[in-house]
């Protein structure tokens, strides 16, 4: 099997596995669980992680130069190889964005409106989860609920920023750090769309113009071809009469 | 009928209707009415509900395909069909910006700047009319006057954020939260228009310069032409001579 | 005389009649002079009062066609008829700017950079001023002396709103959403400037590629020229020998 | 030896001069050391001072024209000729910022990405190492450790602003305004980038309709050539039958 062919197959099973991460990760973070619902879910993410696991050493074989597979996809490594530290398998998050990007495919303009969008979208879910997590067992936490912890990752991605919260502990304080860059990626590509899209029209327009002015060339080469062919007529019609 | 007359028709009496629903919502909320006054504007509000419902099964029974313009004029939907729940209202305001769109008509570069000041200005005064109702009633509410509103959604849609003056309540924050997200296009259109703008300019001169290239190319073309023409005369005249 | 001649004469008296006005304005306000040292720059102020309606004046005058001029120039109208209400003088500022803008002429991109950083400090220096202005005597003012005034000014323009310091004053806040709005316009000319170097750059690119596929068609043109005129010699020289 | 070859030669050996003052210096920062440890590393610093001194002045001497390099570098002069004055020393590490540029070379559109996270995490870096420095010993700090340092940094050069921390001492503010103008840079980078990337999508697109368009022309000008070639074929044949 080749590894495009892997990839292919393997598309729709890793989103449905990323999708029931995310469900159990919040599910535990929002609600707080504790006991056997808790254990529970936390068996569902341990399964999730087997399954991005087995995908990370499919991959790795698969690949047709396994050394810049495996330079290009150090973040799936972290992701794989730290299972035990809590905070960090919000990063496993991050594959969910991967898989979401190969749907989209090939970025058209078009396209890159629904990207943004979601992007945008599961990041302020992923950005208040994660930090929600982080921060709710901290002593002097301001964010505690999850709504303020969306109200929150939405003033920070849009770089409002109030201040009226704010996170304090130092992988919060990370969290928010991925968010706010996310935030300038995010505008970044807003406004490339929209100038694009303004320079497409301008350019459309002035194309146009160019056409029309081109047109007279292409018209005069048809006139020439016209008047060679007459003009070979002509020496035809003359050589056929010399020999008569 | 058919729709786009329809629509033609329709465009300044709904303007004018979505002027007025703007204009009894401010009152009300401003004013802070109780009572007889009170109920006036509310009946007012209550017509202008009547005109978009009129108008919203106008359309949908013009439109040449009913399913396509359903889906997407969803938000038109809501906003017929949840007349009963108060903060929802400021939806209805949609209306107005969709029509001040159709007004602008194709957005050229030039028409791009009015449209931003004309968006921006009216985005601050609804965004502020809307976190006032929901905000003046909260009882820890930090935004209680309709000057602190405006004030508030102006730091807001520029992204400054100071963070004296921030929303409380849910709705007050899904209002904000609006607010942000057409700060974000409002800054990527102006520095879009500036962009295109810009790159206008420079491409204007390689234009030039490529014309002043392109030139000679013509030029002998239209001498091949030329040339052409002499020759077939002279083949003319040699058949002439021939048949002499 | 003309009005472009008299505009051309008047630059730079009038760029120094504005520096001069800055001048007072800033001595006025940063000193809080009281006595003789203030009523000497009050007079100052009204002398630059009058260079300024005289300007107006003769530049109504000399305009081709007035009612244009006088509507394109509202705001040297607010200048010149509101000298009473001391805190609307710093729209006598925009006189400066006017000025400056003037100086630069038309914008290539080369010149963007030095207008940036010229308008944006300028913009610093004077928000902050009128800012101290109107704040300082306020009874519950944040901003009471000029370095609190320029890092407010700095922290606003730039959109970082930290929110140590902000105006409460219903004029101050009026000054802030102006220095706000200057920063998305700074903020827009600054990524437009660079879109615009980028993309022209990856243009230059496009173009030597492009002129090096251009080339062959220039290149089988000049042979045609040239082989029509082997025939042209070719004909003439068959005439010849035909009349022999 | 010419300027060039001095600069080429000096590159590295300066790169990691500034990479041995950093250090220095964000050892002597971050750990607050006293007695002998300190003077050790003050001794390292004025050793990194003395051969940036000696590399100023062979640049001036080497300089083709010297007057011109004095102007375009004064920023070096600054570094040079004030190394009593303790927070000034931080401008010392534009140097490596200025050898970091030397060494990414021309900027191609694929380089402004590591160009960009380069300067954005080295600015953070030196930002909060100058703000720690600055504010760690003022009576009211609001900045006194190192991880609030990067913390504040972050959010400053992301102009999000939340106001949790903020510099307090005029040097600490111009420390700050250094970084949220750097912010705008690379936000402006960040877009630019996006922008170019897209408008050459668009336009790659472009570029292959007009070749198609363009197709039919060259190829009227190949059988036009093919034309008159055999044209000249038959003219040829004419006269030699004219001559039996």
């Amino acid at each position: 099997m080749t590894h495009q062919r892997y990839r292919d197959l393997a598309e729709w099973p890793l989103m449905g596995t990323a999708l029931i991460f995310l469900a159990a990760y919040a599910w535990q973070v929002i609600g707080r669980l504790e006991g056997s619902g808790a254990s529970w879910l936390e068996a569902v993410m341990w399964a999730t992680w087997i399954v991005f696991a087995v995908d990370y050493a499919a991959n790795l074989w698969l690949a047709p130069s396994r050394w810049d597979w495996f330079v290009r996809n150090l973040h799936e490594l972290l992701i794989v190889a730290l299972p035990f530290f809590r905070p960090l398998r919000l990063l496993r998050l991050v594959t969910l964005l991967s898989v979401l990007h190969r749907t989209v495919g090939e970025t058209l303009r078009g396209r890159v409106v629904t990207y943004v969008a979601g992007s945008a979208g599961m990041l302020i879910f992923v950005g208040a989860l994660a930090v929600l997590d982080v921060e709710q067992s901290a002593p002097d936490a301001k964010i505690v609920t999850f709504g303020d912890a969306l109200w929150w990752a939405i003033t920070t991605i849009t770089t409002v920023g109030y201040g009226d919260l704010y996170p304090v502990t130092p992988i919060g304080r990370m969290v928010a750090a991925a968010l706010m860059m996310s935030g300038i990626a995010v505008l970044g590509v807003v406004t490339a769309s929209i100038a694009s899209w303004l320079v497409q029209r301008v350019e459309d327009t002035a194309e146009t113009v160019a056409e029309a002015v081109e047109e007279p060339v292409r018209a005069e080469v048809a006139e020439l071809v016209a008047e060679i062919s007459a003009l070979r007529r002509e020496i035809a019609e003359l050589k056929e009469n010399r020999t008569l």
